[in-house]
């Protein structure tokens, strides 16, 4: 095989009772990339479409994370890379993350899957540390596991695939202002409460038992942020009345996805999550805000050949 | 009915990486009581056995829980009841939370349970408050669901019984040196830094997948405190020497039983369990330290009747 053609999931990452170590992957929205081997060693972006990105290899998160894979690969030849861009960066939904997951899968792809992927989470961990300054795993394992996925530990680095129910549709909101992970990691505190820990820890445990059992009324129940909510959500213009007509909409939870801007809600049945969107729409019309709505299965499978 | 016997398990809270939400009940370990309807309105303690502990009803930590069952039932008579107290107070295997879930149990079941589990937890938290200041469900959920329950909040208190892997078998060792609840919770800090919780509520999520794939290794990967351990470990004599020597024996995982200073270790098998405690033993005959060590099955019906 030569070349290839992959599509990559756009991610939610945290899952509100989740930060840092939660992830989800979309069936329907993400990005595709051709990745095609060539003789001259090295990483070389020849065409990006959908974005104003950088082509350059060491500025663009698809090439920082293809040289980390090229560190430790005994591959003598190179990779020609064409980026389709359909996530918008700075979305929230882990438009860092399908490039860099991307570019890993298919060039292990194309040399017979030398690496495991948990190694390409690591290599496309690098993609991820470039843009926010710090190696978050979320996103990335969401992408290349498929499904939803726990970051157990990151050191050393553990993946776990959890179970998922059959019913569980995502609604995604994202408004068009751009908040930078960096920045939204800003007004996050180095310190919490014990007491909001507690909380933070619970809800998590019960959303994972409910995946387990396929108990949606546990699922919502969990779906609790104590900890980053409270201060991201400032950042996130109408987040509140987004938050509250979805769940009067049906929803089973709502919350921000990634570090936003873009709000997730998580609900039974596409119905349900069709419902949802309809009540955001109606509330970010009157906005003034561009915004796009996307409502998808869960994609189980990560980052898939086409 | 007018009279019922009942065995009350002891139980581990914490279980390292649930601090306040993890609580499981062992099978062998436990106290019993034997409560009596009476027509004399009231709570009274009759017979303590086996331990030096109040008979007034408002100094007991059974009779304050049986008190706060009174508060919301229509019965217009009273209990007398008679404690056998294996479980040692102080000991940290949630001797005051037997006493006060055994009771309310007993009393429900002879009045014909007008009450939910739910609300006998929150009456047995009672009794627990009375004891530690705080009035927490991870003891009294144990012993009143039996096996292993996560306390997924506590405003409103929700309970989830986990799912339990077969051959999970438990080591503790109690030496004999009083930690009181209240002391213990004295050396906690009452902020943690998000890298620490990020860490916790990783591992709380592994244990909590481990336990519904009965997956043993990454239970035992997850068996991990990065909160409470490295403060309230100081209080327990020799705890790193039997930590280190229950892994070199084989267990999944140790640490901390509830406040302490009993130390449990959880193995995959009896054997394994076995070996756990010859170590402790070990370790623990050089010390000069009085010392019990059970090994012990998962109770997994709660509070039985005998």
């Amino acid at each position: 095989m030569e070349d290839i053609h992959v599509f990559c999931p756009a991610t939610i990452a945290n899952i509100s009772c989740g930060f840092d170590v939660l992830g989800l992957a979309l069936a329907s929205v993400g990005d595709e990339m051709v990745v095609r081997k060539i003789s001259k060693k090295g990483i070389f972006i020849s065409k990006i479409e959908g974005q104003n990105l950088p082509k350059e290899t060491h500025l663009n998160v698809a090439g920082i994370a293809g040289q980390a894979f090229m560190k430790k690969s005994t591959y003598q030849g190179g990779f020609e890379i064409e980026i389709y861009k359909q996530i918008k960066p700075g979305s929230g939904i882990g438009s860092s993350a399908a490039s860099s997951a991307a570019v890993v899968v298919a060039m292990n792809k194309l040399l017979g899957e030398p690496f495991s992927p948990l190694q390409l989470v690591e290599f496309a961990m690098e993609g991820e540390c470039s843009v926010s300054g710090i190696p978050h795993a979320d996103n990335v394992s969401a992408a290349i596991f498929g499904g939803i996925t726990l970051v157990r530990s990151y050191d050393p680095l553990d993946i776990i695939s959890l179970n998922i129910p059959k019913e569980i549709y995502v609604t995604v909101i994202h408004p068009q202002i751009e908040i930078k992970t960096s920045d939204s990691r800003k007004v996050l505190s180095s310190n919490i409460s014990l007491k909001n820990g507690i909380k933070q820890w619970g809800n998590l445990g019960g959303f994972i038992a409910g995946l387990y059992t396929e108990n949606y009324e546990l699922i919502g129940h969990s779906l609790k942020d104590y900890i980053v909510e409270p201060l991201r959500s400032k950042l996130i213009p109408f987040f509140h009345q987004i938050k509250l007509g979805s769940m009067e909409a049906g929803a089973l939870g709502c919350g921000i996805s990634g570090s936003g801007p873009s709000i997730y809600a998580l609900s039974k049945g596409c119905n349900k999550a069709e419902k949802v969107a309809s009540a955001m729409h109606h509330i970010y019309d009157k906005t003034g805000i561009d915004y796009d709505i996307h409502v998808s299965e869960i994609n189980i499978e990560g980052i898939k050949v086409l």
